[in-house]
Protein backbone atom coordinates (compact mmCIF):
# COMPACT_ATOMS: atom_id res chain seq x y z
CA UNK A 1 0.00 0.00 0.00
CA UNK A 2 1.56 3.56 -0.71
CA UNK A 3 1.26 6.33 1.53
CA UNK A 4 -1.19 8.94 0.10
CA UNK A 5 -0.84 11.37 2.70
CA UNK A 6 2.31 13.92 2.68
CA UNK A 7 4.81 13.17 5.76
CA UNK A 8 5.74 17.15 5.51
CA UNK A 9 3.81 20.32 4.10
CA UNK A 10 5.79 23.37 2.94
CA UNK A 11 3.75 26.91 2.65
CA UNK A 12 4.26 29.53 0.57
CA UNK A 13 4.26 32.58 3.10
CA UNK A 14 3.95 35.81 1.23
CA UNK A 15 -0.02 36.06 0.54
CA UNK A 16 -0.98 32.18 1.39
CA UNK A 17 0.00 32.84 5.08
CA UNK A 18 0.55 36.29 5.35
CA UNK A 19 -1.24 39.77 4.34
CA UNK A 20 1.61 41.38 3.10
CA UNK A 21 -0.03 44.02 1.37
CA UNK A 22 -2.94 45.10 4.17
CA UNK A 23 0.09 44.55 6.87
CA UNK A 24 2.40 47.07 4.77
CA UNK A 25 0.00 49.62 3.99
CA UNK A 26 -1.32 49.76 7.42
CA UNK A 27 2.20 49.68 8.78
CA UNK A 28 3.63 52.37 7.05
CA UNK A 29 1.03 54.77 6.76
CA UNK A 30 0.71 55.09 10.35
CA UNK A 31 4.56 55.90 10.30
CA UNK A 32 4.21 58.07 7.64
CA UNK A 33 1.83 60.13 9.46
CA UNK A 34 4.00 60.28 12.51
CA UNK A 35 7.00 60.91 10.71
CA UNK A 36 5.46 63.67 8.62
CA UNK A 37 6.97 62.15 5.29
CA UNK A 38 4.16 62.69 3.16
CA UNK A 39 3.96 60.65 -0.04
CA UNK A 40 1.75 57.70 -1.36
CA UNK A 41 2.85 54.55 0.78
CA UNK A 42 -0.06 52.36 -0.75
CA UNK A 43 1.44 53.22 -4.13
CA UNK A 44 4.71 52.29 -2.52
CA UNK A 45 3.83 48.95 -1.30
CA UNK A 46 2.27 47.87 -4.86
CA UNK A 47 5.40 48.79 -6.58
CA UNK A 48 7.79 47.35 -4.13
CA UNK A 49 6.02 43.93 -4.38
CA UNK A 50 6.08 44.43 -8.47
CA UNK A 51 9.67 44.75 -8.40
CA UNK A 52 10.05 41.19 -6.41
CA UNK A 53 9.54 39.13 -8.88
CA UNK A 54 12.04 40.87 -11.48
CA UNK A 55 14.22 41.36 -8.97
CA UNK A 56 14.78 37.84 -8.26
CA UNK A 57 14.16 36.62 -12.16
CA UNK A 58 17.66 38.44 -12.32
CA UNK A 59 18.99 36.51 -9.40
CA UNK A 60 17.46 33.45 -11.19
CA UNK A 61 19.15 34.30 -14.73
CA UNK A 62 22.35 35.24 -13.37
CA UNK A 63 22.63 38.80 -14.08
CA UNK A 64 22.90 38.90 -10.18
CA UNK A 65 24.55 36.56 -7.94
CA UNK A 66 23.08 34.89 -4.82
CA UNK A 67 21.55 38.14 -3.05
CA UNK A 68 19.12 37.66 -0.14
CA UNK A 69 15.56 38.68 -0.43
CA UNK A 70 15.95 41.73 2.56
CA UNK A 71 18.76 43.25 0.20
CA UNK A 72 16.74 42.72 -2.96
CA UNK A 73 13.77 44.22 -0.87
CA UNK A 74 16.26 47.44 0.11
CA UNK A 75 17.72 48.02 -3.72
CA UNK A 76 14.03 48.31 -4.44
CA UNK A 77 13.09 50.59 -1.84
CA UNK A 78 15.54 52.76 -2.16
CA UNK A 79 14.84 52.97 -5.87
CA UNK A 80 11.31 53.60 -5.43
CA UNK A 81 11.01 55.91 -2.63
CA UNK A 82 11.42 59.45 -4.72
CA UNK A 83 9.10 57.96 -6.87
CA UNK A 84 6.08 58.00 -4.79
CA UNK A 85 7.48 61.53 -3.30
CA UNK A 86 8.63 59.74 0.14
CA UNK A 87 12.02 61.86 0.90
CA UNK A 88 13.79 62.88 4.26
CA UNK A 89 14.12 59.91 6.30
CA UNK A 90 17.52 58.78 7.69
CA UNK A 91 19.20 55.30 7.32
CA UNK A 92 17.82 53.72 10.98
CA UNK A 93 14.09 54.42 9.40
CA UNK A 94 15.11 53.32 5.74
CA UNK A 95 16.57 49.64 7.85
CA UNK A 96 13.05 49.76 10.13
CA UNK A 97 10.72 49.92 6.78
CA UNK A 98 12.97 47.31 4.81
CA UNK A 99 12.21 45.58 8.13
CA UNK A 100 8.46 45.42 7.65
CA UNK A 101 8.39 42.60 5.27
CA UNK A 102 9.61 40.72 8.86
CA UNK A 103 5.71 41.94 10.57
CA UNK A 104 3.33 40.49 8.29
CA UNK A 105 0.47 39.72 9.77
CA UNK A 106 -1.03 36.40 9.53
CA UNK A 107 -4.45 35.81 7.73
CA UNK A 108 -6.64 34.55 10.28
CA UNK A 109 -7.31 31.43 9.74
CA UNK A 110 -3.12 30.48 9.09
CA UNK A 111 -2.63 30.14 13.03
CA UNK A 112 -5.16 27.94 14.14
CA UNK A 113 -4.80 25.60 10.85
CA UNK A 114 -1.56 25.23 11.26
CA UNK A 115 -0.97 24.65 14.63
CA UNK A 116 -3.82 21.44 13.47
CA UNK A 117 -1.59 20.16 10.96
CA UNK A 118 1.41 20.32 12.97
CA UNK A 119 -0.39 17.68 15.33
CA UNK A 120 0.49 15.12 12.13
CA UNK A 121 2.52 16.65 9.76
CA UNK A 122 6.08 18.43 9.62
CA UNK A 123 4.98 22.02 8.44
CA UNK A 124 7.31 25.15 7.45
CA UNK A 125 7.49 27.69 4.96
CA UNK A 126 8.83 27.20 1.81
CA UNK A 127 9.19 30.88 0.81
CA UNK A 128 11.73 33.14 -1.12
CA UNK A 129 12.17 35.48 2.04
CA UNK A 130 15.43 34.53 3.91
CA UNK A 131 15.72 32.00 6.86
CA UNK A 132 16.29 35.77 9.10
CA UNK A 133 12.99 37.12 7.79
CA UNK A 134 10.54 34.03 7.54
CA UNK A 135 11.82 33.30 11.90
CA UNK A 136 11.07 37.19 12.38
CA UNK A 137 7.62 36.39 10.66
CA UNK A 138 6.85 33.20 12.94
CA UNK A 139 7.78 35.47 15.84
CA UNK A 140 5.77 38.54 15.06
CA UNK A 141 2.63 35.92 14.03
CA UNK A 142 2.76 33.38 16.31
CA UNK A 143 3.21 30.32 13.45
CA UNK A 144 4.41 27.39 14.73
CA UNK A 145 6.56 26.05 12.32
CA UNK A 146 8.60 23.15 12.74
CA UNK A 147 11.13 23.97 10.56
CA UNK A 148 12.01 27.07 8.43
CA UNK A 149 12.92 26.53 4.79
CA UNK A 150 14.87 30.05 3.33
CA UNK A 151 15.69 30.74 -0.28
CA UNK A 152 19.11 31.19 1.57
CA UNK A 153 19.50 27.35 1.86
CA UNK A 154 19.21 26.54 -1.29
CA UNK A 155 21.04 29.67 -3.03
CA UNK A 156 17.98 29.66 -5.24
CA UNK A 157 14.41 31.30 -5.48
CA UNK A 158 11.40 29.49 -6.53
CA UNK A 159 10.23 28.24 -8.96
CA UNK A 160 13.83 27.07 -9.67
CA UNK A 161 13.48 22.98 -8.79
CA UNK A 162 16.53 23.16 -6.35
CA UNK A 163 14.31 24.56 -3.77
CA UNK A 164 11.42 21.90 -3.74
CA UNK A 165 13.80 19.15 -3.74
CA UNK A 166 16.17 20.83 -1.48
CA UNK A 167 13.03 20.65 0.97
CA UNK A 168 12.80 17.14 0.27
CA UNK A 169 16.69 16.24 0.39
CA UNK A 170 16.80 18.28 3.72
CA UNK A 171 13.87 16.61 5.06
CA UNK A 172 15.24 13.00 4.39
CA UNK A 173 11.92 12.09 2.07
CA UNK A 174 10.92 11.23 -1.35
CA UNK A 175 9.44 14.21 -3.06
CA UNK A 176 6.44 12.46 -3.52
CA UNK A 177 5.71 12.69 0.47
CA UNK A 178 5.79 16.12 0.23
CA UNK A 179 3.16 18.62 -0.07
CA UNK A 180 3.75 22.45 -1.54
CA UNK A 181 0.49 24.31 -0.15
CA UNK A 182 -0.31 27.84 -1.45
CA UNK A 183 -2.36 30.31 -2.85
CA UNK A 184 -0.39 30.40 -6.21
CA UNK A 185 -0.80 28.05 -8.82
CA UNK A 186 2.50 28.63 -10.33
CA UNK A 187 4.25 27.97 -7.74
CA UNK A 188 2.25 24.46 -6.96
CA UNK A 189 2.57 23.96 -10.76
CA UNK A 190 6.54 23.95 -10.39
CA UNK A 191 6.32 21.65 -7.09
CA UNK A 192 3.98 19.21 -8.90
CA UNK A 193 6.96 19.13 -12.25
CA UNK A 194 9.40 18.41 -9.07
CA UNK A 195 7.01 15.23 -8.02
CA UNK A 196 6.03 17.55 -4.79
CA UNK A 197 2.20 16.25 -4.00
CA UNK A 198 0.18 20.10 -4.11
CA UNK A 199 -2.75 22.15 -1.82
CA UNK A 200 -4.42 25.15 -3.60
CA UNK A 201 -6.56 27.45 -1.15
CA UNK A 202 -7.72 31.18 -2.52
CA UNK A 203 -6.42 34.44 -1.15
CA UNK A 204 -8.63 36.87 -3.12
CA UNK A 205 -7.56 39.79 -1.34
CA UNK A 206 -4.17 39.32 -1.63
CA UNK A 207 -3.30 42.26 -4.11
CA UNK A 208 -6.33 44.07 -3.53
CA UNK A 209 -7.64 45.88 -6.51
CA UNK A 210 -4.70 44.97 -7.98
CA UNK A 211 -5.59 41.20 -8.29
CA UNK A 212 -5.58 39.39 -11.29
CA UNK A 213 -5.25 36.01 -10.87
CA UNK A 214 -5.26 32.67 -8.27
CA UNK A 215 -8.76 33.55 -7.44
CA UNK A 216 -10.00 29.38 -7.81
CA UNK A 217 -7.55 26.02 -8.52
CA UNK A 218 -6.16 25.92 -12.24
CA UNK A 219 -4.52 22.64 -12.24
CA UNK A 220 -4.89 19.37 -10.77
CA UNK A 221 -3.75 19.88 -7.09
CA UNK A 222 -4.07 16.85 -4.51
CA UNK A 223 -5.86 19.47 -2.39
CA UNK A 224 -8.42 22.17 -2.87
CA UNK A 225 -9.49 23.90 0.35
CA UNK A 226 -10.89 27.15 1.04
CA UNK A 227 -8.06 27.86 3.75
CA UNK A 228 -5.34 26.52 6.27
CA UNK A 229 -7.98 25.38 8.50
CA UNK A 230 -10.26 23.82 5.80
CA UNK A 231 -7.12 21.74 4.41
CA UNK A 232 -6.32 20.86 8.31
CA UNK A 233 -10.01 19.20 8.10
CA UNK A 234 -9.46 17.91 4.82
CA UNK A 235 -6.43 15.98 5.65
CA UNK A 236 -7.90 14.60 9.47
CA UNK A 237 -6.60 17.23 11.64
CA UNK B 1 24.46 50.88 25.23
CA UNK B 2 25.48 47.50 24.08
CA UNK B 3 23.34 44.58 24.36
CA UNK B 4 24.31 41.93 26.43
CA UNK B 5 21.63 39.58 26.06
CA UNK B 6 21.70 37.18 23.13
CA UNK B 7 18.95 37.11 20.23
CA UNK B 8 18.94 33.54 19.76
CA UNK B 9 20.00 30.55 21.75
CA UNK B 10 20.95 27.43 19.63
CA UNK B 11 21.35 24.14 22.10
CA UNK B 12 23.40 21.03 21.75
CA UNK B 13 21.13 18.45 21.53
CA UNK B 14 22.67 14.99 22.13
CA UNK B 15 23.60 14.80 25.53
CA UNK B 16 22.98 18.46 26.07
CA UNK B 17 18.98 18.30 25.17
CA UNK B 18 18.30 14.61 25.10
CA UNK B 19 19.60 11.62 26.60
CA UNK B 20 20.66 9.18 23.83
CA UNK B 21 22.16 6.86 26.25
CA UNK B 22 19.21 6.26 28.80
CA UNK B 23 16.90 6.49 25.36
CA UNK B 24 18.99 4.27 22.94
CA UNK B 25 19.65 1.36 25.79
CA UNK B 26 15.85 1.26 27.21
CA UNK B 27 14.30 1.12 23.61
CA UNK B 28 16.91 -1.23 21.81
CA UNK B 29 17.17 -3.79 24.53
CA UNK B 30 13.55 -4.06 24.54
CA UNK B 31 13.78 -4.80 20.61
CA UNK B 32 16.14 -7.11 21.08
CA UNK B 33 14.08 -9.38 23.79
CA UNK B 34 11.34 -8.98 21.56
CA UNK B 35 12.87 -10.24 19.00
CA UNK B 36 15.35 -12.74 20.95
CA UNK B 37 18.34 -11.41 19.23
CA UNK B 38 20.32 -11.97 22.62
CA UNK B 39 23.76 -9.76 22.96
CA UNK B 40 25.01 -6.50 24.51
CA UNK B 41 22.68 -4.19 24.04
CA UNK B 42 24.05 -1.45 26.29
CA UNK B 43 27.81 -2.44 25.16
CA UNK B 44 26.34 -1.78 21.27
CA UNK B 45 25.06 1.83 22.75
CA UNK B 46 28.19 2.71 24.36
CA UNK B 47 30.25 2.19 21.29
CA UNK B 48 28.26 3.16 18.50
CA UNK B 49 28.90 6.43 20.52
CA UNK B 50 32.27 6.32 20.86
CA UNK B 51 32.29 6.00 16.79
CA UNK B 52 30.27 9.31 16.70
CA UNK B 53 33.57 11.61 16.88
CA UNK B 54 36.03 9.85 14.85
CA UNK B 55 33.54 8.98 12.26
CA UNK B 56 32.70 12.87 11.89
CA UNK B 57 36.53 13.64 12.18
CA UNK B 58 37.06 11.43 8.50
CA UNK B 59 34.98 13.90 7.19
CA UNK B 60 36.32 17.04 9.35
CA UNK B 61 39.76 16.11 8.11
CA UNK B 62 39.10 15.21 4.22
CA UNK B 63 39.02 11.70 4.31
CA UNK B 64 35.32 10.96 3.25
CA UNK B 65 33.18 13.81 1.49
CA UNK B 66 30.16 15.18 3.42
CA UNK B 67 28.30 12.17 4.80
CA UNK B 68 25.07 12.92 6.87
CA UNK B 69 25.66 11.93 10.58
CA UNK B 70 22.30 9.11 10.02
CA UNK B 71 24.90 7.51 7.55
CA UNK B 72 27.99 7.42 9.78
CA UNK B 73 25.61 6.00 12.47
CA UNK B 74 24.73 2.85 9.97
CA UNK B 75 27.79 2.53 8.86
CA UNK B 76 29.40 2.28 12.28
CA UNK B 77 26.24 -0.01 13.28
CA UNK B 78 27.03 -2.48 10.34
CA UNK B 79 30.69 -2.94 11.63
CA UNK B 80 29.53 -3.31 15.65
CA UNK B 81 26.18 -5.26 15.67
CA UNK B 82 28.62 -8.46 15.29
CA UNK B 83 30.97 -7.44 17.93
CA UNK B 84 28.16 -7.52 20.33
CA UNK B 85 26.25 -10.66 19.51
CA UNK B 86 24.02 -9.52 17.60
CA UNK B 87 22.87 -11.19 14.15
CA UNK B 88 19.82 -11.97 12.37
CA UNK B 89 18.76 -8.91 11.79
CA UNK B 90 16.57 -7.78 7.95
CA UNK B 91 17.70 -4.11 6.51
CA UNK B 92 13.98 -3.06 8.04
CA UNK B 93 15.30 -3.81 11.58
CA UNK B 94 18.70 -1.91 11.25
CA UNK B 95 16.82 0.94 9.46
CA UNK B 96 14.73 1.02 12.37
CA UNK B 97 17.54 0.82 14.90
CA UNK B 98 19.26 3.50 13.04
CA UNK B 99 16.71 5.75 13.35
CA UNK B 100 16.91 5.33 17.22
CA UNK B 101 18.74 8.35 17.26
CA UNK B 102 15.65 10.01 15.85
CA UNK B 103 13.48 8.72 19.16
CA UNK B 104 15.72 10.00 21.77
CA UNK B 105 13.86 11.33 25.15
CA UNK B 106 14.87 14.75 26.25
CA UNK B 107 15.50 15.35 29.81
CA UNK B 108 13.03 16.44 32.14
CA UNK B 109 13.84 20.34 32.13
CA UNK B 110 14.57 20.28 27.99
CA UNK B 111 10.83 21.35 27.17
CA UNK B 112 9.76 23.52 29.54
CA UNK B 113 13.08 25.68 29.73
CA UNK B 114 12.91 26.01 25.95
CA UNK B 115 9.09 27.02 25.88
CA UNK B 116 10.21 29.18 28.57
CA UNK B 117 13.09 31.21 26.66
CA UNK B 118 11.17 30.71 23.19
CA UNK B 119 9.02 33.58 24.72
CA UNK B 120 12.30 35.94 24.38
CA UNK B 121 14.72 34.44 22.51
CA UNK B 122 14.64 32.60 18.71
CA UNK B 123 15.52 29.07 19.91
CA UNK B 124 16.87 26.23 18.08
CA UNK B 125 19.46 23.00 17.79
CA UNK B 126 22.87 23.56 16.30
CA UNK B 127 24.05 20.00 16.00
CA UNK B 128 26.17 17.72 14.68
CA UNK B 129 22.42 15.51 13.33
CA UNK B 130 21.14 16.14 9.99
CA UNK B 131 18.08 18.10 9.93
CA UNK B 132 15.50 15.33 9.45
CA UNK B 133 17.17 13.85 12.26
CA UNK B 134 16.67 16.81 14.24
CA UNK B 135 13.19 17.48 13.33
CA UNK B 136 11.96 14.21 14.06
CA UNK B 137 13.48 14.55 17.09
CA UNK B 138 11.78 17.66 17.85
CA UNK B 139 8.76 15.88 17.33
CA UNK B 140 9.49 13.08 19.13
CA UNK B 141 10.16 14.84 22.50
CA UNK B 142 7.72 17.98 21.51
CA UNK B 143 10.81 20.22 21.61
CA UNK B 144 9.32 23.78 20.35
CA UNK B 145 12.33 24.95 17.94
CA UNK B 146 11.73 28.21 16.22
CA UNK B 147 14.01 27.04 13.35
CA UNK B 148 16.26 23.63 13.33
CA UNK B 149 20.07 24.08 12.39
CA UNK B 150 22.02 20.51 11.00
CA UNK B 151 25.22 20.02 9.94
CA UNK B 152 23.94 19.30 6.21
CA UNK B 153 22.61 23.10 6.27
CA UNK B 154 26.61 23.66 6.69
CA UNK B 155 28.07 20.31 5.15
CA UNK B 156 30.52 21.05 8.43
CA UNK B 157 30.52 19.12 11.43
CA UNK B 158 31.06 21.13 14.77
CA UNK B 159 33.40 22.02 15.99
CA UNK B 160 34.27 23.73 12.20
CA UNK B 161 33.47 27.43 12.58
CA UNK B 162 31.75 27.21 9.29
CA UNK B 163 28.61 25.66 11.76
CA UNK B 164 29.05 28.69 14.98
CA UNK B 165 28.91 31.07 11.55
CA UNK B 166 26.70 29.88 9.68
CA UNK B 167 23.98 30.12 12.23
CA UNK B 168 24.99 33.68 12.55
CA UNK B 169 24.69 34.05 9.20
CA UNK B 170 21.76 32.44 8.46
CA UNK B 171 20.23 34.62 11.67
CA UNK B 172 21.73 37.45 10.29
CA UNK B 173 22.94 38.56 13.31
CA UNK B 174 26.08 39.05 14.29
CA UNK B 175 27.99 36.25 16.36
CA UNK B 176 28.25 38.22 19.40
CA UNK B 177 24.25 38.00 19.75
CA UNK B 178 24.06 34.48 19.09
CA UNK B 179 24.54 32.48 22.07
CA UNK B 180 25.88 28.65 22.37
CA UNK B 181 24.42 26.68 25.43
CA UNK B 182 25.82 22.82 25.70
CA UNK B 183 26.44 20.53 28.44
CA UNK B 184 29.88 20.33 26.40
CA UNK B 185 32.67 21.99 27.49
CA UNK B 186 34.51 21.79 24.50
CA UNK B 187 31.77 23.06 22.10
CA UNK B 188 31.25 26.27 24.17
CA UNK B 189 35.40 27.34 23.79
CA UNK B 190 34.46 26.63 19.58
CA UNK B 191 31.81 29.10 19.59
CA UNK B 192 33.29 31.07 21.78
CA UNK B 193 36.28 31.31 19.72
CA UNK B 194 33.71 32.75 16.61
CA UNK B 195 32.84 35.27 19.23
CA UNK B 196 29.58 33.18 20.48
CA UNK B 197 28.12 34.06 23.94
CA UNK B 198 27.99 30.85 25.43
CA UNK B 199 26.05 29.02 28.36
CA UNK B 200 26.96 25.65 30.37
CA UNK B 201 24.77 23.28 32.18
CA UNK B 202 25.89 19.62 32.85
CA UNK B 203 24.50 16.65 32.38
CA UNK B 204 26.93 14.35 34.57
CA UNK B 205 24.58 11.17 33.82
CA UNK B 206 24.91 11.34 29.89
CA UNK B 207 27.93 8.97 29.69
CA UNK B 208 26.21 6.40 32.57
CA UNK B 209 29.43 5.06 34.23
CA UNK B 210 31.41 5.90 31.49
CA UNK B 211 31.29 9.77 32.32
CA UNK B 212 35.34 11.72 32.38
CA UNK B 213 34.56 15.28 31.92
CA UNK B 214 31.84 17.83 31.79
CA UNK B 215 30.89 17.82 35.40
CA UNK B 216 31.34 21.19 35.59
CA UNK B 217 32.11 24.48 33.66
CA UNK B 218 35.58 25.06 33.04
CA UNK B 219 35.95 27.75 30.86
CA UNK B 220 34.69 31.39 31.38
CA UNK B 221 31.37 30.99 29.76
CA UNK B 222 28.36 34.07 30.11
CA UNK B 223 26.22 31.43 31.80
CA UNK B 224 26.26 28.51 33.87
CA UNK B 225 23.44 27.05 34.71
CA UNK B 226 22.15 24.27 36.43
CA UNK B 227 19.74 23.13 33.35
CA UNK B 228 17.63 24.82 30.92
CA UNK B 229 15.00 25.90 33.34
CA UNK B 230 17.67 27.30 34.86
CA UNK B 231 18.72 29.13 32.25
CA UNK B 232 15.52 30.52 31.35
CA UNK B 233 15.39 31.94 35.00
CA UNK B 234 18.69 33.56 35.03
CA UNK B 235 17.73 35.02 31.62
CA UNK B 236 14.56 36.43 33.16
CA UNK B 237 12.26 34.21 31.00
Amino acid sequence: MTDTRPAAIVFDTFGSVVDWRGSLIAELSEFGRERGTGGDWTGLVDAWRAAYHPSMDRVRRGELPWTRLDDLHRASLDRLLPQFGISGLAEADLVHINLGWHRLKPWPDAEPGLTRLKSRFVIGPLSNGNLSLLVNLAKFGGLPWDTVFGSDLFGHYKPDPETYLGVARLLDLPPGRVMMAAAHNNDLLAAQKCGLMTAFFARPTEYGPHQKRDYAADGAWDFVAKDIEDLAAQLGC
